[in-house]
């Protein structure tokens, strides 16, 4: 796995490129000209704690047309733009391996359908901060668990492979013969986070933990986290962490999750690939997820009021009952 | 009963007052010293189709001190007001009878602990816009449904008078030996819309009521009706109306409701006697509403998240994952 190339340079994307710029080939395949010129011009930087303090060259494009075959691929964009990133650059991964790093569940799905090539399933904890175009901060320095998406029958070998190569760079990565308990894990938790965030306009504060009164918001976490852990066991997975235990922790940080972030700026959120993909797997699975189905629907009818606005106005006019 | 007293002056309290003032001797116990002043000075302006356009006299006051006793009350704050308005006043009705015509479930209740006059439940369907402290339109000429509040033992004899006086002001009134039904029926149509309101952000639009895909919005209100008829039946409550056919209806006109008003202005919503009163009361009838518990709880999240104002603000800054 000698050329490797990063779609999407986000803070995670960013991460991936700068360390693996050390041991192999990098190319980065972004969207914005300005973002590849402003790479090309002055490499990658990344700053942290210890040796994560470097700048990285890497070959920036946001065209496909002069983009050579890769031997690893590693998608990190936000979920709802793993289609429109990945279909012009899926065929040079044809003869390699490509894996999502991406939130939540169907990302893989999507990769699968714009390349002939294995397909990796990661779940990735690593957090960095993106400061511009061409400086990011490595903050989290968690774990890469990748495992073979089971329908493209991708060998253990390969998995093995792109995990090595993420340590060699200076990452933390592990190679999964079932990528799917770690991976639900955190979905269970990120879709119950995100979406009573974005809801509610609160980062992830001790609310979400807090479960004293019938009020309480905890009481919905949990119940959120109940039924994710439910829809899973139907569906055959055995979860690797307690979804639970990682919302008590997390409600101590008050961070912002990425959907709150989203919906104050007004962009698509990525409810489809969180609540919404939990919601519809409980329906194959044959269970009912009543609680994921009414987040997945409030922050769609939440999105489309954005597009709704002139109807919208009229609440500031004089109010009439009820 | 010759002597009536209005609690609460808005868009309702202001429509029952200026009628009711063509018939009987109609004080107006408001908030504000400054409206009490203006309805004393101007009167109480009533605009709109046929017999609705006149000014009625009222003696309005902002103190509870300088007020007679009376035959009649009717309570038309906020719900959430209730307890600051009438707890000054409930003595002097201790020999009459006092009427909450209040959003949702709950505050009869109130009432009944600050007066020991006879408490008489009502839902009304009127609406009004309220132009200023002085001038109100009349909007839907719709009834209010009176009942006895069970509790309390009122007799229907009371309440038939009370909707006499309402109808011989020129409003619609209906006495019902029980207003459960009615009231109900309100309950769940208001819970469901209004929540899903105040978390959206979208009016009453047609959203509400689409079904079409699996995303859709009009699932999730059929889902949180059909929950709150669950706990109507298991509390011995047969419903008047259809509050899916209710929402139905409403869903055309992109009506703003109450709770997206007070939403908008950080206001405290209505949901504990909405939403709330619902998933409290399927606990003590043994039901389960999570779908009602999930709104109410991040309804009053999405209230402390106004309180949390410094820790959202870290969302403004640069962005980490996840």
């Amino acid at each position: 796995m000698k050329r490797v190339c990063i779609v999407g340079c986000g803070a995670i994307g960013s991460l991936y490129a700068a360390h693996l710029a050390r041991v192999a080939e990098v190319h980065v395949f972004v969207r914005r000209e300005a973002q590849a010129r402003a790479l090309n011009e002055q490499g990658l930087r990344v700053s942290g704690k210890d040796a994560h303090n470097f700048t990285a060259r890497v070959q920036a494009s946001a065209s496909a047309r002069a983009m050579p075959e890769f031997d690893l691929g590693i998608v990190a964009t936000k979920a709802t733009q793993t289609e429109d990133a990945f279909a012009p650059v899926g065929h040079l991964f044809d003869r390699g391996a490509v894996i999502s790093a991406q939130n939540g569940l169907g990302s893989e799905e999507i990769l699968a359908e714009h390349t002939r090539g294995w397909v990796v399933r990661a779940t990735t904890f690593m957090s960095g901060t993106r400061h511009s175009d061409t400086h990011v901060q490595y903050e989290l320095d968690t774990p890469t668990w990748m495992g073979p998406f089971e329908p493209r029958g991708t060998p253990f070998a390969v998995v093995q492979q792109a995990a090595d190569l993420v340590v060699a760079a200076g990452l933390k990565a592990e190679a999964l013969e079932d990528a799917r308990p770690a991976q639900w894990s955190k979905l269970i938790f990120n879709a119950s986070v995100n979406s009573v965030s974005a809801l509610t306009e609160l980062p992830h504060s001790p609310h979400f933990a807090d479960e004293t009164e019938f009020s309480s918001l905890g009481n919905l976490l949990h119940a959120l986290i109940e039924e994710g852990k439910a829809v899973a066991r139907a569906s055959g997975i055995q979860l690797h962490e307690d979804p639970w235990e990682m919302n008590k922790l997390g409600a101590q940080t008050n961070h912002p999750p990425s959907m709150l972030y989203d919906v104050r700026r007004r962009l698509p959120t990525e409810v489809d690939f969180l609540s919404g993909a939990i919601a519809r797997q409980a329906e194959r699975a044959g269970v009912a997820a009543p609680l994921h189905a009414a987040m997945y629907r409030l922050i769609k009818a939440k999105e489309a009021s954005w597009q709704f606005a002139d109807e919208n106005r009229a609440v500031e006019a004089a109010q009439s009952q009820p």
